[in-house]
């Protein structure tokens, strides 16, 4: 039986603004993408989240239909589902926001269902670090693997539970500009060391279009974002790249080097789907195998041979 | 028997002002990393170049002791070496250029000696496109292989020159912000395609401390550089990185895709080297047992196992 997995995140609307269009209102938010990319690796999944009276019948269509436990997310009568705007600059590099309208966030104090208490794999969406905690706290017993996602919003303002967090986590994901926030080094090597001081076994650094580097006890892997003419929406990536990750490892179950090496190539591969449509279109479309097919291309443009004797 | 390799390039005393140190004159000039590079591959390798009769005898020995013949390399009495002096920013992602003297660059004719007029590849280093189609034209017969490499300062003065080189080039070497300006394409991809449909067949994008990427008829080929805790001069990078290409392809001839893909990652274990030490320092000492253990390094880094069936 494959590994259970428990997803903390937002359920959120999203409204993007990017060179290549432009969407109002779509279904968004960490926990959504986080399960979604989590559901292509056939597993016992469920959500912890929260919506507003708003939210869509067909969205939550598209998460349950994925085999997506949702009896952990919240549904707040008359409050509406948080919503976010943002728009990419020209080379999708930076982003502004528009319009954060928290709602039933303002709220959230998650229950974590029985059934999922004893969870394997937890993993923590970007999310206030309180509400991460407070979930952690629930488990019934520690899960083999903690995962933690988080961004520099957090770093700035709760550093003192982040660092309780990044004790208790096995592996954190953390982006190259926060990483160097955090640890005050340029280096992502020396980055990735000092952050791996602080506790985690696996320090994911994403690179956004460089890709990501793993670091482990002195051992580094670094894998190329698969480069595409164009990109339409960023968002969601990350969470994408988490949940593959946390999909992979939950049926894969061993966490050595070699096989978290497969479990972030996946992570880049399902987030190369994502950022070329807008929210979760292609996500909800993707197949095994058309994940298949991209992992052998990944593996084409990262490989190469020595040749030792001429 | 290996190609006949020729590389024209700058020989040059450098001052170097860097987070970790300061040199004053040190040997440089990219024909020097060129060659140095491209000598740890054994060949016959010509270098066409200019200095003082203030060049030591003691740096003339460096290089002629790796096998690099200097008959192409002019010195004109009582004039002094070309001298670039610059300052590398705290993350050593931006320099300053604060001195540089031309002096003997200002009147250099390059005559390519008969004995490398018929040489099978040809390296015309970053220098004036002027100097460079001289030298292309004075080759009795089109080698088989034309790599060029320049940069942005070539770009803005020279566009028509550098086309015709373009044109006449198999492999360019660029940085990425050079090709997104030539291209006006931020993706480099699109640059990489663009650039190829002025001519050449190979495109190489130098990404910095995100590694390069090749690109040839659609398909692509992603190497990270490996990261370190410290580098000490990055004066030089690009050049070994393009000599060790060099070097390596005139062993192995073969220009296939995948031979190409090895040549790369040969050019990234060799400026890995250059750039943990100030200038040539590391490069003079280099071995090909060290660069061997590197290249295993460089490939654990970057290689992955796909898992299809759980």
């Amino acid at each position: 039986m494959n590994n259970k997995l428990l997803v903390l995140g937002t359920i959120a609307y999203d409204g993007i603004e990017a060179p290549l269009g432009k969407r109002d209102k779509i279904l968004g938010g960490c926990a959504t993408y986080i399960g979604l990319s989590a559901s292509l690796f056939e597993n016992d999944c469920g959500i912890i989240s929260i919506v507003g009276s708003d939210f869509k019948k067909e969205d939550f269509k598209i998460i349950k239909d994925k085999g997506l436990d949702c009896s952990g997310v919240e549904v707040i009568e008359n409050s509406k589902t948080f919503f976010w705007r943002g728009r990419y600059d020209k080379n999708l590099n930076s982003r502004t926001t528009l319009e954060t309208k928290l709602n039933v966030l303002e709220q959230f104090k998650p229950i974590v269902p029985n059934k999922y208490r004893d969870s394997d794999i937890l993993v923590l969406g970007n999310l206030d670090p309180n509400i991460q905690l407070n979930v952690l706290n629930q488990m019934s017993s520690r899960p083999k693997l903690i995962i933690l996602d988080t961004m520099n919003y957090w770093i700035e303002r709760y550093e003192e539970q982040l660092e309780q967090l990044i004790k208790k986590s096995d592996i954190i994901s953390i982006n190259d500009d926060e990483a160097r926030q955090i640890t005050n080094e340029y280096s992502l090597l020396k980055a990735a060391k000092k952050i791996s001081n602080l506790g985690p076994k696996y320090i994911i650094i994403k690179k956004g279009e460089h890709g990501a580097m793993l670091y482990n006890e002195g051992k580094i892997f670094i894998i190329p974002a698969i480069p595409f003419e164009k990109v339409y929406d960023p968002t969601g990536a990350g969470d994408s790249f988490i949940g593959a990750i946390a999909g992979y490892l939950s049926q894969t179950k061993s966490i050595s080097f070699k096989n978290l090496k497969s479990a972030i190539a996946y992570g880049v591969v399902v987030s190369s789907f994502t950022v070329q449509s807008f929210g979760t279109e292609n996500l909800v479309k993707l197949n095994y195998k058309e994940l298949s097919i991209r992992m052998e291309e990944l593996k084409n443009i990262s490989e190469f041979q020595v040749k030792h004797n001429f």
